[in-house]
C-alpha cells in the first residue's frame, strides 16, 4: 500500500436541520466511497451547523444531536458503507456540573469529532482550545477537552484536531508527532486574507509535527458569518498538494502517502482503533482549485452569505429599494448573482427631491439585471405627514426614508420576500442612515463593506461582465456620480462627511485596528476630522444595536465582533 | 481600638465619564472622612462604570483610565484626604501578549481593585474569577489574576476580592482566613431574588473564612443592566449588621469589630501595607435599610433602568404612544416615576379601529399622570398607503403600527425626546409585535416583564398610590379589559395566543429554565400549544435581534443573555 485515500467533504449544512444534514452527510459518504475514499472527513459541527451558540446549553438539543449521530452511523451501515471511516463534528453533552469550567457554569457541551464505523460511534475527540474572542463565544458554551486522540487504522495513524486547536502553540499537536496524517476539521469563517493566514499556519504546523495536514472547512452562510471552504491538503514538506474551491461545496479527494512513519510514537494520545477499508486500485487526480483574486473572493463571500440567508430561512426572494445610488445597485447585483433575477424585486420610490438621473439610473439597472421592478412614488404620501406634524429639517428628511421603509415592509408582508437593507459599513460606522427608514430590512448584504470597497466591487463586477461578454450590471453613471441621499435639494454625502477615502481610513484605524486619536492623526488625518468622526462612531452605537445582520468579510465587523456600550461618555480629548 | 470604620460607597457612575466619576468618588471620600471613615470602598469598575465590554481591549481607553486613577489619588491628597485608605475598582492595562489567556488573545486588561493613599496607588488586586456566562463576557476581555492580596493597616488586615471571586468555591478566599475583614467590591446586576441569593452566599463565605464580609455594590442603570446597590456588612457570625438601600446611592458606614484576629495568618497572600488613619471617637449608627417587597423592588429596578438610560444619554425627556392599553399605561407610569410628568410626552394615535374606550382610557391616564399629550390620528394617513399599495390582512395591520412609529420618530427627531417602545417580554418572545412599528424606540422599559407581571405591577402601583393618598396612575378599566392590539375590528390578543398565564409559564420554562417540550407538557400544557409557542419563539429571533435594549430583571432576559442563531431549523418533534 502506498497511499491512503481521504475525502475532505466540504459541505454546507443548515443549522439545526438534522434530517437535511444527515442526508447530506450520508450522500457524501456514498459518493466518496464510490470514489475509493477510505476515510471521509466532515467539518467541525457538520451535523448541526455552526455556530450553534446558546443551543449548546440546551439539554434537549444535545440529546437530539446524540440520537441523530447514532442514527447516522446506523444509516451508513445499512447503506453498505459501514466499513468506511467517517469523521464528523458535533456537540456532545449534556455533561454533569462537575466538568463545567468555573467561568462558564452553563456550559454543558463539548465540541467534538466523532469517528463512525460499522454502524457505531467508535471514538470521539474533544476540542482542546475554545476561541472566545471576535465573533466566537466558545468558552461560554463548551467545556474544553485535554485528551489527544489518534485514529489507528491498520498500520496508519491519523491525529485528530478541531479548528482552534491548530491556531494555538501548545495543544494536541504536541502529541501527534509520528502520525501519518493530522486531520483538522474546521468551521473557520471567511475574512479577507484568511486563506493565506491559514496556509501559513498549516505549513508551520506541518514542520512542527513532521506530518502532512488535511484541513477540511465548512462552506456557506450562517447569519452574519460566511464559511469559504477552501479545504486543503498540505504534505509533510509544506507543499499544498490539493485545494478545494472557495464558496462551493466539494468533495476533495487526496491520496495521503503512507509507510514512512512509525505508528508507536504517540505516548500521550488515546488510541481509537478502526478497520482500514480496502485501498483504491488507482491513484486519484490531483485537484487544485484556482485561487480567486481578492475582489472576486469578496464578491463570492457576499453572494454566498446572502444566498444562504435567503435559502436557509425559506424566503421566496428578496425586495429592495432602488434609489439609483451605488449601494442599492451593488446589492441588487449581488442578489441577482445569488438568487437569479426572477427572485429579485426592485422598488423605485421617487420623491420630489429625486433627480431625473437617479430614476434613469435605477431603470437602467433594472433593465441590465432583468429583475422585477415597480415604482411606488412617495410624492403623495409625504405631504400629509409634513402638514399634520409640521416637519422640517432632519425630521422631514428622515420621514422620507421611513415612508420608503413602510412601503418595502408592506410589500414584504404582502408577498413574503425578504427586505434587503443596503447601508454600507462607512454609513453604519458614522450613523449616516435613518433608523426604521433605509435601515429597514432583515439582512444587509454590504454591512461589512466600506464605501470605497463598494466602488471597487462595482467596477470589478462590471469588468468581469465585459471580459465574459455579458452586459455590465451597474450603469457607469451610478459609479461616477457623487453619492447623495437625495433627501433635500442638491444634497451630497460630502456636505457632512469627509471624502470616503479619508473616512474609510479613519474607520479602519479606529474600529478594526483599535487605534487612538493620536495614532490616527499621526497617519495624516486632521485633529478636527478625527475628533468628529470618532464622536460620530461612538454615538451611533444605539443604531447599530438595532441593525440587521449582514455578511462579515473583515476581521472586525460591526455586530458581535465589537461589543461596545451604548451609554458611553468615554473622552477622546487630546 | 475597638472598631475600624469602613464606608461602603454605593455610587452610580456614568460609563466612560472620567471627570464626573472621579469627582463623584472624591466627593464621597470627603463626606466619608467627615463621618470618620478610615477606609472607603467603591464598587467594581467604579472609575469607569460597568460593564465596559470591548472598551477593555482599547489601549487608549486603558491608558486614560490609569492617568485618571493616578489623578484621583493626587486629588485626594491635595484635598487633605490622603490619609484615608481608598479602594476603587478599575480596568488595568494594557498588558503584553504573553500574559493573555489563549482563549482570548484580544484580552489586554485586568479587572482590578486599586488601593489609594497619600496621593499614590499603593497596591492593586486583580480579580481571579471572570464570569463568562449570562450577560457576562469577562473572559473575552480580561486576563484573570492569581495573586491574593491582604491590606495591612496597622494591626488590621483586610482581604480583597472582586464580585465573582465570592461566587466560586476555590479562589482568593482560601488565603484570607485570619483577616479582620474581607472586602468585596461588586458590580452585581439586579435580578428578581438576587439580594437573597447574595446574602446566603455571603453567609456561607463568612463561615468558611471566619471573618466578617463587607459587600459594596454598584447602583444605577447601564443600558440593559440595572445595579441595585443593597450593599451590606455581615459580621463573623453571619448576621447582617448593616444594609444600604436598594436602587439609591448611599454611603453606608460600618464599624468593623477588631482585635480578635491574628494578623500573621496569610501565608500565600501578597501584603499591601498602608497607614491606619485615626479612628473616630464615637461609634456610628447602625443602618438597616428596609427591604422592598418583590413587586416594589421590580418597580424600582424598572424606574432606575429607565431613568439612568435617559439621563446618562442626555435626553430631555421621553415620548411614547398611548394606545389606552396596559403596556403603554405601565410604561408611562414608570416614566413619570423615573423622570417626573414634565419630561414625559404621550401621543394618542387613534385609527378607525380604535375603540372609544381606548381613547377614553388614554385620556384618563394622561390626566392621572399629569404628562404632556397630543393626539395625532392616523385615520387620514393610512388610506393613501392602502390604496397605493392595495394592502389587506397582516400587511394592512402592520401598516397602522408602522405609521404610528413614523409619527413617534418624527416627533423625536423634531424635539429630541427618546422614543420608548412598550412591548412586554411575552410579546417579544412570540414575535407578537410589528417590527419598525410598535417596536420603534431607543429603549424598552418593560422588555423583560412578562404580561402577567405587567398586570401585577399595575395593580401594585395603584394600590401603593391608594395607600399613600395619591391618585392611582392607571385607570382601572385598562387593567380589567381584555388586551387587544386594535389593528382590526374586535381583535383581542387571545384570538391568536393562549391565555397569558399559560403563555407566560411556557415562556418561562422554555426560555429561562431551558426545558424541552416533554418537560413543559409534563407541567400540564398541551402538546399542540407547546409546539406552537416554541415554534413562534424560535421564529421570532430575527425580530429580537433588532429590538431596543431594555432593563433586565430576570436571570435570563432576551438580548446578550440568550444568544440564539436566527437561521435555525432545530426540530422540536416528539
Amino acid at each position: 500500500m502506498t497511499a491512503f485515500r481521504v475525502c475532505l467533504a466540504q459541505i454546507n449544512p443548515i443549522l439545526g436541520d438534522f434530517s437535511g444534514n444527515t442526508k447530506m452527510i450520508a450522500d457524501a459518504v456514498q459518493e466518496s466511497a464510490r470514489n475509493g475514499a477510505q476515510l471521509i472527513a466532515f467539518p467541525e459541527m457538520a451535523l448541526t451547523g455552526y455556530p450553534i451558540e446558546d443551543l449548546a446549553t440546551d439539554p434537549d438539543f444535545l440529546a437530539t444531536t446524540r440520537r441523530e449521530l447514532e442514527g447516522l452511523a446506523s444509516r451508513l451501515e445499512t447503506a453498505g458503507l459501514g466499513d468506511r471511516i467517517v469523521v464528523v463534528g458535533f456537540p456532545a453533552g449534556p455533561f454533569p456540573a462537575d466538568r463545567r469550567p468555573p467561568a462558564s457554569p452553563t456550559a454543558i457541551a463539548e465540541n467534538r469529532a466523532a469517528v463512525l464505523q460499522h454502524g457505531r460511534v467508535v471514538g470521539e475527540y474533544t476540542k482542546h482550545h475554545l476561541p472566545n474572542y471576535a465573533v466566537f463565544d466558545e468558552f461560554r458554551n463548551f467545556v474544553p477537552g485535554d485528551d489527544p486522540v489518534v485514529l489507528q487504522a491498520g498500520p496508519l495513524s491519523v491525529g485528530l484536531m478541531i479548528c482552534e486547536d491548530l491556531w494555538r502553540p501548545a495543544g494536541p499537536l504536541d502529541h501527534l508527532s509520528g502520525c501519518d496524517l493530522v486531520l483538522v476539521i474546521n468551521a473557520s469563517p471567511y475574512a479577507t486574507g484568511k486563506v493565506q493566514d491559514r496556509l501559513e499556519l498549516i505549513r508551520s504546523r506541518v514542520h512542527e509535527v513532521g506530518a502532512p495536514i488535511a484541513y477540511v472547512n465548512l462552506v456557506g452562510g450562517q447569519d452574519d458569518l460566511v464559511f469559504d471552504g477552501a479545504s486543503m491538503f498540505v504534505d509533510a514538506t509544506g507543499e499544498v498538494q490539493s485545494r478545494a474551491s472557495s464558496f462551493q461545496t466539494e468533495l476533495l479527494f487526496v491520496d495521503v502517502p503512507t509507510g514512512q512513519q512509525a505508528s508507536d510514537r504517540h505516548p500521550a494520545a488515546r488510541v481509537v482503533t478502526v478497520d482500514l477499508p480496502a485501498a483504491p486500485a488507482t491513484p486519484c487526480d490531483r485537484r487544485m482549485a484556482p485561487s480567486p483574486s481578492p475582489l472576486e473572493e469578496t464578491w463570492m463571500a457576499l453572494v454566498t452569505g446572502l444566498r444562504d440567508y435567503v435559502k436557509k430561512n425559506g424566503f421566496p426572494g428578496v425586495v429592495l429599494g432602488l434609489s439609483g445610488g451605488i449601494d442599492s445597485s451593488l446589492v441588487a447585483s449581488l442578489a441577482v448573482d445569488a438568487l437569479g433575477p426572477d427572485r429579485v424585486w426592485g422598488v423605485l420610490m421617487p420623491s420630489r427631491y429625486s433627480s431625473d438621473h437617479s430614476l434613469d439610473d435605477a431603470h437602467d439597472l433594472v433593465t441590465r439585471l432583468g429583475i422585477h421592478s415597480r415604482t411606488e412614488p412617495i410624492t403623495d404620501l409625504v405631504p400629509p405627514f409634513e402638514h399634520q406634524l409640521h416637519l422640517d429639517g432632519v425630521a422631514a428628511e428622515n420621514l422620507q426614508a421611513r415612508l420608503r421603509g413602510v412601503i418595502l415592509m408592506a410589500i414584504s408582508n404582502s408577498e413574503g420576500q425578504l427586505v434587503l437593507t443596503t447601508g454600507n459599513k462607512s454609513e453604519l460606522a458614522v450613523g449616516y442612515s435613518t433608523i426604521y427608514g433605509d435601515a429597514v430590512g432583515g439582512f444587509n448584504p454590504i454591512k461589512d463593506v466600506v464605501k470605497t470597497l463598494v466602488w471597487d466591487l462595482c467596477r470589478w463586477r462590471n469588468a468581469r461582465a465585459t471580459e465574459t461578454g455579458q452586459t455590465p450590471p451597474i450603469p457607469e453613471h451610478v459609479i461616477v456620480k457623487p453619492p447623495s441621499a437625495e433627501l433635500r435639494p442638491d444634497q451630497t454625502d460630502q456636505d457632512s462627511l469627509p471624502p470616503y477615502t479619508e473616512l474609510d481610513d479613519i474607520i479602519h484605524r479606529y474600529v478594526e485596528l483599535r487605534e487612538g486619536p493620536d495614532d490616527i492623526i499621526a497617519a495624516g488625518h486632521s485633529l478636527k476630522t478625527v475628533s468628529r468622526i470618532i464622536a460620530l462612531i461612538d454615538r451611533a452605537e444605539w443604531k447599530r444595536r438595532q441593525a440587521a445582520p449582514g455578511t462579515r468579510i473583515t476581521e472586525l465587523a460591526f455586530g458581535r465582533d465589537r461589543r461596545i456600550p451604548i451609554t458611553n461618555r468615554r473622552p477622546h480629548a487630546r
